[in-house]
């Protein structure tokens, strides 16, 4: 009897038992048990809330009911939830005690439990009841026929409280939909700060009502009006997710100062006239909206009254806009080139005190701080702003590394050691296109530095950072994910989640899953082939954006000035991803090949050499109809060269010399075409 | 020397001599003059604007720039035009005598005039310009290493003013973003109105200010806010593009109604009480959001003023956010049952002498004419609202056919014999996923009618409509293009223009550009199929959805029921569209094949058996990790089935007795799995 028992039981779980390793969870809970058994989904499945959360579950609830009957497309009987305890038998029960801020050091730890017949999660608020939901989605398993969820117990909190990522929104626009589907992403990722850098060289994105010329001559017509921004806030507000807007001030001033050059630094000296009227002085320069990348010299006059009349009109408009308790001010990468051409500039310094730029700035930083705390908002700043006299309120963005000349987050052990708040970005330059394991293995807890605990607990958190010199609102998404996504697990997970190949594993099936969200990582790659294909088949193309990679760090666009701002970003490049996908395939399939030279293996490694000399040939065919793949054809004849050799090389039928075989290998290290480079060449390499 | 000029003049052309019937336009043009030679597209081409055109010319001549350089990848020099004659010596000219209105009877006429060093545009209004740029960017063509307009010159005007398509907003709730990316498409496709369905039973997706409780209680919290709506007003009038507001009354009155019951028509008969307190007689019903699709009820009350009060106050509010000249208010499928069944209703038509149901709508719908009047708006509605009594001033909308057990575009003739303008939407419902060629024949002039010259001038034009019971922001782009593309085609060239395989050629390379402002037609299918596939390769399902196309008509949905409101919209039949890439292809091979059963014909024949054969294979290996690819299986195999046998066929080596063949392809005449049916059938069946 007991054994027919045990047989039925067996027979009600839907497929074998699953392990911890087969779920593809991120970031990875703190604490996981696995039972034995699942949860069937099933179109009566219902769900109920009680306690007393904050209304934004209510949304959560209803968006995570039609993210799992997209994905499983089982008809649900429950539509719009907006009660509380609504369906009191349901079999999802969430509880939560209280209602959730939308502010740092929030509790957000939840408890879900998987049973048979059960499911239930209970958190302290909303926030951990929606991560809980995420977390749930994740779990979702299937065999052929019937989708699951393991039974277990999952208690889990995060690690730091700042997860954040940051849009560039004033080099590129970035229209409502973009920020709106990457904060849907965010809270899939358990991220909790979403910063909104609206103002630089190449724009002011805010709506201003009081100071119009702002939009009128400084925005291309590209902002977002107040309603737009206040739509985005409560967005983000029902996903649990904070916003930190940012105003770069003094320097990356080129937009405010197109509006108000009064403000500016810089001075002309004025020669000319008539014979009648000869002109000499000084004269207030003129700017323009930058359409370059890189760093300028415009900035905010600190010496000129009017500078801090005007910032202080600008905050009393935007700070109402955004209900968070914090404001970046930016003040990264003043050169002080103007300031040091000014004598007027030269003088207030003279009088202030002031020993140098430095002291300067954070003259001028300081005159900020009140204005921020007028509004209930606190500064923070990238670490430029971290000098002695700065106010210790102040939260410090670390964001420079070696490219900049000083050890990769010095500022942030800096910071916490004289006091401040910090935050971690400098690991984390999403659009330098550094493979995902490079920023994942990148922890904002600094290894060697001799740390106290409180000087620790003054390491917020981190921050993804999305500039976008080369970001489209068609190209953003797949230069934030997937990749956001393991920066995420950093942030939220315990500090020994290190493993990369699991980590990569699970990311694929997360990439895939973000879908669901609107994101467009995926998707638009084909957009963008198809155009180079001009219409043709965009299969050579994909195979060889394959094994191809944007140039990285500042590669792409020597100077600054190779792109500018409306320039195309249709181009091959922008097809290509980080973490070339077939490039890790075929490494392994080289390293097992080398380890052990077996038929199979070798046919493995001939297969992609073979499948490279196709997309050569492929790429050929297309190019007489299609102007845009010409800049790939030069790299393509490199890949295939090298494969026709190594074809030889593994019959060991070569007649190349070593040297010129070399020769070859080392032609497929090139950053001279199309602006990527291939990802299969230190693979290609250990091959002879 | 002459043959040397000769040689040097076909030296500076960019490939051979282009031929009409290469080109890809669409709408065709009135007229098209194509000259020898062509004009090179280099790094400095600029465009220059002289005349007094509307400033959205600016706006558009930018995107005209970043839509070019998008496709040809080449770096402008030129950024973003906001001045009038910025760059005299400019390769394009656009001349403007004046100001374009957003109106109908505008002159939307241009020439458009390419040589080999210069191209001008002359039209009367920015509007012109607009269509001239369009028709510009389609005239685009390349070589291997170039792009080139041929030299031409054509002039162009639309045959009716009335060029629309419907979004309903109501049913699937269609956020900013898909609205604005469709109102791209209709500039690009030369349409001038959006006719923004905005109310039904499902839902009121108009911010109220005043009267909350619409959005409260009628909207899931699913609407277009006020700022929104004046931002898509802006975003439209940018564009050329006339937006036509509907609110649907008297009936289609749920969500009207479930927040304000007391204008509802219903009356509900109360018995019950306790044995003191007996409670006897009639009391206001109540309303729900309707989730299911289908003709309801709820219809709001003509005999109480306070309906009228209502509305009055919802347009005041309402029409000021439009500023066009015309508002639709529906009128369409009120059956009367709440009518009947009031008896202060009935009592109502007998105190104003009014016949019946149809003259109590008159009555009802002429109130509205002086709200609107008073607003500058003339009232236009859906055919019901043609009778007797209806002012003259009011639009017909025509759209009922067999299938609502009328002629089809009856309406639409009685419309202006009667004295009304009319607009035709029966035949472009293009929600009913009927193939392209069935509304591209469609002509807005009916073809048996006699009318006089002035009654062929009240019919204005024609209109598409996307109804979205099936339809989300996800799929809704893929139901409405590029089949509209071919009803812009009908409404804008001659009526003469109707080469049914022409127009298809033509639309495929529409299509495939019309990606290029976002809409999501063709990249969303991998999305939904990859969901479908659970992230295994989508090969084996694409292939099969190139022969399958959605359920018809009203099929799908059986009763309206089958899929409510918040069902699922992620299975096979949403990644599946008319007119099934294959499926022509196909048919064409088998006629070729059976014309001339040479052995290249049979394979080209026996290529499509063996790839469904290997679809069937394919989907079955997926579906054992991949439940919502077993709905589609018994399909498959049907498929598969004929398949083998067919092959069997070719090769006369068939044993199966005539019958059973025939069995084996009427098996694939099915409308039974996965909401799909097979768009080869008829070609398998030729084969037999």
């Amino acid at each position: 009897m007991k054994y027919l028992l045990v047989l039925l039981l067996a027979g009600f779980t839907s497929g074998a038992q699953i392990q911890k390793e087969q779920l593809n969870l991120m970031p990875w809970p703190q604490s996981i048990v696995l039972n034995d058994g699942s949860f069937t989904l099933t179109k009566n499945f219902k769900v109920n809330i009680t306690g007393n959360p904050n209304p934004r579950i209510f949304g959560g609830v209803t968006r995570f009911l039609r993210r799992l009957d997209g994905r499983t497309g089982i008809f649900f009987e429950q539509g719009f939830i907006a009660k509380l305890n609504e369906v009191p038998t349901a079999e999802l029960q969430i509880n939560c005690t209280k209602s959730g801020k939308i502010a740092l050091y929030e509790d957000e730890s939840y408890h879900l439990d998987i049973s048979q017949n059960k499911i239930t999660i209970n958190a302290t608020s909303d926030l951990g009841a929606l991560h809980g939901l995420e977390t749930l989605l994740q779990l979702l398993q299937n065999n052929g026929t019937s989708f699951y969820f393991p039974n277990s117990q999952i208690s889990d909190f995060p690690r730091f409280t700042w997860r954040g990522l940051m849009i560039d929104a004033a080099r590129h626009f970035q229209p409502v939909d973009v920020i709106k589907r990457n904060i849907d992403a965010l809270a899939a990722m358990k991220m909790n700060v979403f910063h909104w850098h609206l103002v630089d060289d190449q724009g002011w994105r805010i709506e201003m009502k009081k100071h119009t010329k702002l939009i009128e001559l400084a925005s291309d017509g590209l902002y977002y009006t107040q309603e737009e921004i206040k739509s985005i806030v409560k967005y983000a507000d029902e996903r649990g997710i904070l916003i930190v807007p940012e105003i770069d001030v003094p320097g990356h001033g080129s937009a405010i100062l197109t509006a108000y050059p009064e403000i500016g630094s810089k001075v002309t000296t004025l020669t000319g006239g008539t014979s009648e009227k000869n002109i000499q002085g000084t004269a207030i320069a003129t700017y323009g909206i930058e359409r370059n990348a890189g760093i300028f010299s415009p900035t905010l006059d600190p010496s000129n009254p009017k500078t801090y009349q005007l910032l202080s009109e600008f905050f009393d408009e935007v700070c109402p806009l955004f209900p968070g308790s914090y404001f970046h001010i930016g003040g990264d990468e003043n050169e002080g080139k103007d300031w040091d051409a000014n004598p007027k500039i030269q003088e207030f310094k003279k009088k202030n005190k002031l020993a140098n730029n430095h002291e300067l700035q954070t003259y001028f930083t300081m005159q900020l701080v009140p204005m921020l705390k007028k509004h209930g908002k606190q500064l923070m700043g990238w670490e430029e702003i971290l000098t002695k006299n700065m106010s210790k309120e102040a939260i410090i963005h670390s964001w420079r590394g070696p490219n900049e000349g000083v050890m990769a987050g010095q500022s942030l052990v800096d910071a916490v050691k004289k006091g401040y708040k910090t935050v971690l970005s400098n690991g984390y330059y999403i659009d330098l296109m550094y493979p995902v394991e490079s920023h994942y293995l990148n922890d904002p807890m600094p290894k060697g530095a001799d740390l106290s605990a409180e000087e620790k607990e003054r390491i917020l958190g981190g921050e993804a950072t999305m500039w976008t010199e080369l970001a489209t609102p068609a190209t953003i998404d797949s230069r934030v994910w997937p990749r956001t996504a393991a920066i995420a697990e950093r942030l939220w997970s315990a500090e020994t989640v290190i493993d990369v190949p699991n980590m990569r594993k699970r990311l694929d099936v997360v990439s895939f899953r973000l879908e669901e969200l609107g994101l467009t990582h995926i998707r638009n790659k084909a957009v963008i082939l198809r155009n180079i294909a001009n219409n043709q088949s965009i299969k050579s193309l994909s195979e060889f954006s394959n094994v191809c990679e944007p140039l990285k760090g500042y590669k792409r666009n020597k100077g600054g000035t190779e792109y500018q701002m409306y320039s195309p970003l249709t181009l091959f490049a922008d097809a290509c991803t980080p973490d070339a996908k077939d490039a890790l395939a075929f490494d392994d399939a080289v390293s097992q090949y080398l380890a052990n030279k077996s038929p199979e293996n070798k046919a493995k490694v001939a297969a992609y050499l073979n499948k490279w000399i196709a997309v050569n040939k492929g790429l050929n065919e297309l190019s007489s109809n299609a102007p845009l793949v010409q800049p790939i054809l030069p790299l393509a004849k490199k890949l295939n060269d090298i494969s026709e050799q190594l074809l030889l090389v593994l019959d060991n039928k070569s007649t190349l010399k070593a040297e010129d075989l070399q020769k070859l290998v080392e032609e497929c290290d090139s950053k001279d075409y199309a602006d990527v480079e291939l990802a299969v060449y230190k693979s290609l390499k250990k091959l002879i």
